[in-house]
C-alpha cells in the first residue's frame, strides 16, 4: 500500500488527528513524507525566521490505524528501506533554537545567532549529500545515511503531543539508529495504536546540534506488526546487532536513566537475569549514542550488541521474521 | 622510565601532591598504577560499604612534573599500550553511589540498593573478561578492552580536586577513547603540568551506569610531550580515526555543550571555518558517546571520523609523530 | 453564575475537552472543584496505589469558553475567593511519584518509598489543618492558606496536556501565590481561551516535596476578564504587593530561566527601562520561591515587590479594577 | 580581634590557604573584607573585561584556625552585624557570566551580553544603596540588606576549591540568609576548620540573575563557636525566626533535593520525628528561596518558620546563647 499526504493532510503532532488509512498488521506501507520544512527552505536565501513556524514543522505522513491494536499492546514496525525523495536537503540554524545556543527554555537574553541556511545536494550515484560552507568555499561530501526523526503514536491519557516532541510514545526521537534495518517497538495506548512518521534525515550528527540535520522528503517502506501485550514502558529497537532503548526527558541524565533502566529490564527479560545483574553486566558492554540534545525533550539511546551475549529472542523472534519479510518483498 | 609507586606514594588529588619525578618532553613512561579501590575489592563477599572509602579511590600514579611546561602550554600524552597488571577486575554496585540510584546530589529518602561486588577473571590468552552473575549461574566472556578512566593534571586558580571529579583539567573522565592509540591534549595551569594516571579499566560500558568497570590494576606505557602554548580550553583526544574532545559537568546537556563547542572550534581550526560553517558541519557529523553519567561531573564526548572531513594537522601533527615514536619503541 | 461539575464532567486535561459553559468576560464565577485525587483518599487505610491513577489526577472544573477571546489576547482571572469545601484534606507519598524518590523520569531501581497517606482535619474556627503522624503521637496544627494548584486554558499548536503538566498555557503550576487577591494573567491561545481550575490546596510548602499537598476540594469564586492581545509568553500573576512570574521546566534552573527572563521583560515595559538595565534591577530585588520540583515540569516563581519600584499599572490597571469589584461582591 | 588583611593576604581559596590567625571558641572577630571584584570597579567605566579575572574574585578575609575544631565537629558562627566598609557599591554583568546568558558551562555560540558595571551609591542615613539606570534616568533607591556572600571552611578529602564555588563545606553560597543575627552550622573536615568570610552583598535579590549582587566592602562582627560532633551533611543556619539548610549542586533540583532532605533530617531530629513524617511535613511548610544560579554550583536555601513547629533546640541551644552574648557586646 501506498500513501502520499496532499498538503492539507499533512498532521503536526501525535495523537488528535483521525487516521488517514486503517491496515492490517502484516501490511508494508510505502510512504512518502515532507521535510521538516515542508519543503519551505529550498535555497540559502530561504531562511526559517521568514518561513518556518515551529508549531508546525515535521509534518507527519499518518497517522495510521492498526487493526486490532488496544492498549497494553506493542506495535511492531520494520523499516525497510528509506530513499531521499528530493535531490536536495537543507538545514539550518534557525534563531533560539538548537544546542548551542538560546532556546526559548534555556533562556538567555543574548541576540540570536544568525538565521542562516544551508542547502545539501544529493549525489544519488556517488550517495553523498555534499555540504557547502556559507563563509568559504568548502565543500565536503558527506555520505547518505537516511534515517527517520520521527516515528510515533498516540500518547496515553488522552494527550495530544506537538510533532516537535520525543517521549515515552517516541515521537521526535531524532536517533540515527531509526533507519533502514531497524524495527521499533512502541507501547500502544489507544485502539488502532495511530502512528505516523516524518522528518527525514538524508543524514544526521548525534546531538543534532544546530537543530536541524539534513532533513529531506523520504520515501519510507516499512511493515507493520503486531504483538499483543507486552508493551515496553519506553521505545524499543532491535536490529540485527543491537537490542536498543530510546529515552526522552530533561536534563540529559534524566532520558540516559529512562533509556537505561529500559535496556537493565530487556536485558534482564530476554536472559532470565536477577536486575541486579543485568545492571551491572549492562554497566560494562552498553553504548551510549546521544540522539538529540535539542528538542523539547533530549533523547539519548541506550544500546548493547548482541554479539557480546548470549544469543536471544525478543517477542518471539519477529524481528528476524520481518527482516525476512522484508527479503521477499 | 618504570614507576610503580608504593601505597604511600598514592595520591588522590588533582593538585596539591609534590611530584613523584621529573620528566622531559619526549619521555617513554611505564607506570603501574592500582585500581579505583586501592586493591580492597578481590572477592565477591569484600563489600564497598566496608572497604571502600569514597573520598580516597582511583589512587593516582603520579604527579609527573613535565619540564619546561608552563601555564597556557598543551601537555600531549601518548597512550601506548594498556596491560591488565593483576590477574582479576573488580566492579560494585556502592550503596548511594551510581546512575540507577539516589546518590549524595540526587538525594533520595530511598533505601539503597543491595551493596555487591562481583569480580571478572582474566583470561590473558582469549584477552576476554568474565562476567559471573550473583544471583543466578550465567557466565558471560567479554572481550578486554582496556582504558585509563583518570588522566588529569594539575587545576587552574590553585584548586585541588578528587580523583573521583573530571573537569577541565581532564580527571576522573570515565571514558573508553582512552584507550592505547589515543593522544590527550590538556591545557597545562601550572609550571610543571603535575599530570597523574590511575583508575584503570579492563573494560567499561558507555555512562558506566553503576558507578564502577570492571576495575583493575593497570601498566600503562605512554609518551609525554609538550606543545608550547595553544592549551586547549577542554580536554580533546586524537587517535588514527577521530577528533574529540570531553565536556564534564551537570546536568549533562552542559557536559555536552561544553564537548561539542570545543569540537566546533577545534574543526573550525583545522579546516578554516567559520564558525557557523563548523556548527553545521559537526551537526551532520558528530557521534556523542557518553562518557559516564556517576561521578562528581557526568562526561560525554564528542568525536568526529577524520574520514568524513578533508585531511587535517593538529599541533603540527604531533600525533602522528608520537604514533611513530611508538611503534620503535 | 455557579457551577459543580458531576464526576462524569471531571476532565483531565487542558485542551481537547469541550466546553462546559460560556462566559461573558466580566462574569463572576463560584466553582466547585474536587480534589487531586478526586476524592478517593478519605482515611490514612486509603492508599493511592490502589484508589489513584497518575493519568487521571486533579480533576479539572471546566473549561470554560470565554466570548470574544482569541489567540493573542489575555485572559485574566481574578480569584475572590478560595474556601474548603469538605472538613478534611489529604497527602500522600504516592510510589515512585515526589521529590525526594525515584520516579518515572528520574529512574532509579530502588524500592519505592513506602506507600503512605495522611489525612488532615480542618478545623474552621481555627482556620487550621491538622498534621498527624503516621509514626508517632504528633500532632501540629497549621494555618489553612487556600490555593489552587491548576490554573491553565488550552495550550497552543493543537496540543492537549495532561492536568499533572504545568507549561506556558499555566497548568498544574503548584505555587502558593494562586490564592485569593491573585491576578493571574494567561497568554490565550485558542478561540474561547477555555480554561479551567481545579487541584485545591488547603495548604502547601514550596517545592511540594512529598508530591502532593494537602489536597482538597475547593469553592472558588474568580472574575473572568479579557485583556485585547498584549498576550504573555508566559504565566504573570499580580497582587497588591508583588509582580510575579512562573516559568515551568526542566531542569529546574530552566525554570527560573523563563520566569526571569518574563519578569525581566516585564519590569521593563512597566517602567521604561532598557533590558540590561531591568535584568540588573531585577538581580538585586526579586524573590525567587520555588513553586513545585515534582510535576512534570518544575515550576519557578520570581517575583518583585511593588513597594521597591515606582509605582506602575500593569494591563491598564485591571488589577486594581478588578479588587474593586471583587469587593463589592 | 579585628582582622583587616592586606591585600597580599587576600585568599582565593577554601582550603589551601595556611590560617592567618588562631581563635579560640567563643571569640568575637571583627573583620574587614573587600568586595567581590577586590574594589576594582569603582565607576562606570571600570569594566570587568579589563578588570576581573574571574579566578581570582571573592577574596576571603581569613581562614581562621578554630582551636580544638577536628573532623566531624559542627562549627556554629553568629553574625552579629554587618556594616557596609564602604560608601557605594559595584554590581556588574561580566560578559558570559551569570544567569541569563550564555557560560563557560551553559556553552552557546552567541555573542556576549555587552559588559556592563553599575555603581551603587550608598545613603547611611536613609539605609539605601541608589540603582542608577544606564540606559536612562530612572534612580531608584533599595533598602540596604547586607549580607555576606561567602561563608565557608576548608573541604574533605583535601580539596580545595575557588571562592567561587559553594558546595557541602559552604562556600559562595551568595544567599540573603546570610545575614546578622543569623547562625551558620558548618562541618568541620580539618583539624582547625579554617574558615573564611567574604563577598559583602549591600544587598542582593534571590537568584542573583545578572551573576553580581550589590558588591561592598563589609565590616562582619562574628562570634565563633564549636560544638564537639554532630557535623550536618549540609550548611545549617538557623536565626530567631527559621530552621534553614542551604544545597549546592547541579542541575537545580539537585541543590534543592540536598537541601530539603538535611532539613527533613533536622526536622526529624528536632523532633523526633519519623523521616516519613518529617517529609510529609516539610511538604506543606517550606519555604524555598533560591539563593544563586549563577554560580559554579547553584544554591537553594530550604527552610520552615519555627513559629509553625511545636518549640525545639538545636545544638544544644547554641543560636539562642549566641544572640544573647552578641546583645551583650
Amino acid at each position: 500500500m501506498e500513501y502520499t499526504p496532499t498538503r492539507d493532510r499533512y498532521t503536526y503532532t501525535f495523537g488528535g488527528a483521525a487516521p488517514v488509512m486503517r491496515v492490517r498488521p502484516g501490511t508494508v506501507l510505502r510512504l512518502w513524507s515532507d521535510d521538516a520544512f515542508g519543503g519551505a527552505l529550498r535555497s540559502v536565501d530561504d531562511l526559517s525566521s521568514a518561513k518556518v513556524d515551529l508549531r508546525f514543522v515535521n509534518p507527519q505522513t499518518g497517522p495510521f490505524h492498526v487493526e486490532g491494536a488496544e492498549p497494553g499492546d506493542t506495535l511492531a514496525l520494520h523499516l525497510v528501506s528509506l530513499e531521499p525523495a528530493r535531490d536536495w536537503g537543507a538545514s539550518a540554524a534557525i534563531p533560539f533554537f538548537g544546542g548551542m545556543t538560546g532556546t526559548d527554555r534555556v533562556v538567555t537574553l543574548q541576540d540570536p545567532l544568525p538565521d542562516t541556511t544551508w542547502i545539501y545536494e544529493l549525489d544519488r550515484e556517488r550517495h553523498t549529500v555534499a555540504f557547502s560552507a556559507r563563509h568559504s568555499d568548502h565543500r565536503i561530501e558527506l555520505p547518505v545515511e537516511p534515517m527517520l526523526g520521527t516515528v510515533g503514536l498516540a500518547p496515553a491519557g488522552g494527550e495530544v503531543r506537538s510533532s516537535l516532541v520525543p517521549d515515552r510514545f517516541g515521537g521526535n526521537m531524532d536517533t540515527p539508529q531509526m533507519r533502514a534495518g531497524s524495527t521499533v517497538f512502541l507501547g500502544v495506548n489507544v485502539e488502532g495504536a495511530l502512528f505516523s512518521v516524518g522528518d527525514g534525515h538524508y543524514r544526521q550528527g548525534e546531538g543534532e546540534a544546530c537543530g536541524t540535520a539534513v532533513e529531506g522528503a523520504m520515501t519510507t517502506t516499512l511493515i507493520v506488526d503486531l504483538v499483543k501485550g507486552r508493551a515496553p514502558g519506553w521505545p524499543r529497537i532491535e536490529d540485527d546487532d543491537h537490542w536498543m532503548t530510546v529515552g526522552s526527558s530533561r536534563p540529559m541524565e534524566d532520558s540516559w536513566r529512562i533509556a537505561n533502566a529500559e535496556l537493565v529490564r530487556w536485558v534482564a527479560e530476554l536472559h532470565g537475569l536477577h536486575p541486579m545483574d543485568a545492571y551491572q553486566l549492562c554497566s560494562q558492554v552498553a553504548e551510549v549514542p546521544v540522539a538529540n540534545v535539542v528538542d523539547a525533550n533530549y533523547s539519548v539511546v541506550v544500546k548493547v550488541a548482541k554479539a557480546l551475549l548470549p544469543a536471544a529472542d525478543a517477542y518471539d523472534a519477529i524481528h528476524a521474521d520481518l527482516r525476512q519479510r522484508a527479503r521477499s518483498l
